[in-house]
């Protein structure tokens, strides 16, 4: 018992340590961005070894995961409540778009120096990467039940693909309010109040028998990139 | 007389020299990536000087420069000759996407190390950065030749947003091409061509009052994308 007490401590230990460095490694993305933090930085931070660092996050790459997943956790608890609140397909994508760029906000100094990175050969942050599985899953989730909970979404095939294209709708939203240099991005949210008015007149089209088959045919194969 | 004719010689060879530069740097882009690819190195190859190359070529992005405009200027060969042939709006634009497509064939097994590198902060090789400016004009130019020569395009204010537009189109098809690891990226083919089918459905749409309006309006917000 007594050693079991221990290793519980030595547990809870651990864990504060880990979460330790990963906040000290969000504020540093945040503050200094992504080429400037570095695992030897966050460790001398800490005032821990780089070894001990390593052993709870064994790259960089470890630590934007958990950017991601922070991102994407508040994205989900700031959109979900507001979803609550109206069932018209049209107001939920704007709810889920317009939280997901609110989270992003205190990243856009330095968003640049993320895509850059993302992007290279067989990056590990890259966002449809693998490794990026779970924090992918919690957005393309929250398009599903933006979707799910609509009254008005369209016919079933196009409504089977519309969670992964609405999720790199997102991602290109947010490819443009990366270059966005407009006051507090307003442009980037201007695109999106434009591209809603569009599809909110559009929507109707996309029941039309001619255009459903084309247009689900369209939207998988869009979702079939992979890095 | 004499001076004149040495003045005339050493221009001679000095652009001997610099086509001599630059087509090894197009072949060094295409075999080894971007990454890889250095003044030294080329300078090495030349058997000059590191000084010499940089008088030619200040850095490694005025030799990517010289890329873009290569494959824009032998795009706009490939597409000319075919676009003679039809006067429909889908088909024009089939010929403008698949001809810029097949010159990007040579560079795809290193295309990630491209975008990774036109992205990053302040990149002077970002396509849409104000020193792309002579490339880019050569795409943007093509797809308003590819539009102005249509019988079918769209009224007046939808029209006029087009070829920044489409260019900003091809460049996300060409993103989806970067990452499509399917033999002959046939994949992002097929994406064209469901993309080309559901535009040839939707066009009519496009002359609809109701639509026209906000469709110019979304167009021009996302042509007003910058670096």
């Amino acid at each position: 018992m007594f050693s079991s007490a221990t290793s519980a401590g030595k547990t809870a230990k651990s864990e504060r340590t880990r979460a330790h460095v990963r906040d000290l490694a969000l504020r540093s993305f945040r503050e200094r961005g992504y080429d400037a933090t570095t695992i030897r930085r966050i460790a001398t931070e800490a005032g821990i070894s780089v070894g001990t660092t390593n052993y709870h996050f064994a790259s960089k790459a470890d630590l934007v995961q958990e950017l991601y997943l922070d991102v994407q956790q508040q994205h989900r608890s700031a959109a979900e409540p507001l979803l609550a609140e109206s069932s018209d397909l049209i107001d939920r994508l704007r709810i889920v778009y317009t939280t997901g760029l609110d989270q992003l906000g205190p990243y856009h100094a330095h968003a640049a120096e993320f895509v850059s990175a993302a992007l290279a050969p067989r990056s590990g942050i890259n966002p449809l990467a693998a490794e990026s599985s779970f924090a992918r899953d919690v957005t393309e989730g929250l398009f599903a039940d933006a979707v799910a909970g609509a009254r008005n979404a369209p016919p079933g095939p196009v409504t089977a693909e519309l969670p992964r294209v609405l999720f790199l709708a997102h991602l290109l939203l947010a490819m443009y309010w990366v270059y966005d240099e407009s006051p507090d991005q307003e442009r980037t949210r201007r695109l999106l109040d434009r591209g809603l008015a569009l599809l909110k007149l559009a929507l109707p089209l996309a029941r039309l028998p001619l255009l459903r088959r084309p247009l689900a045919e369209l939207l998988a194969t869009a979702g079939e990139i992979r890095p």
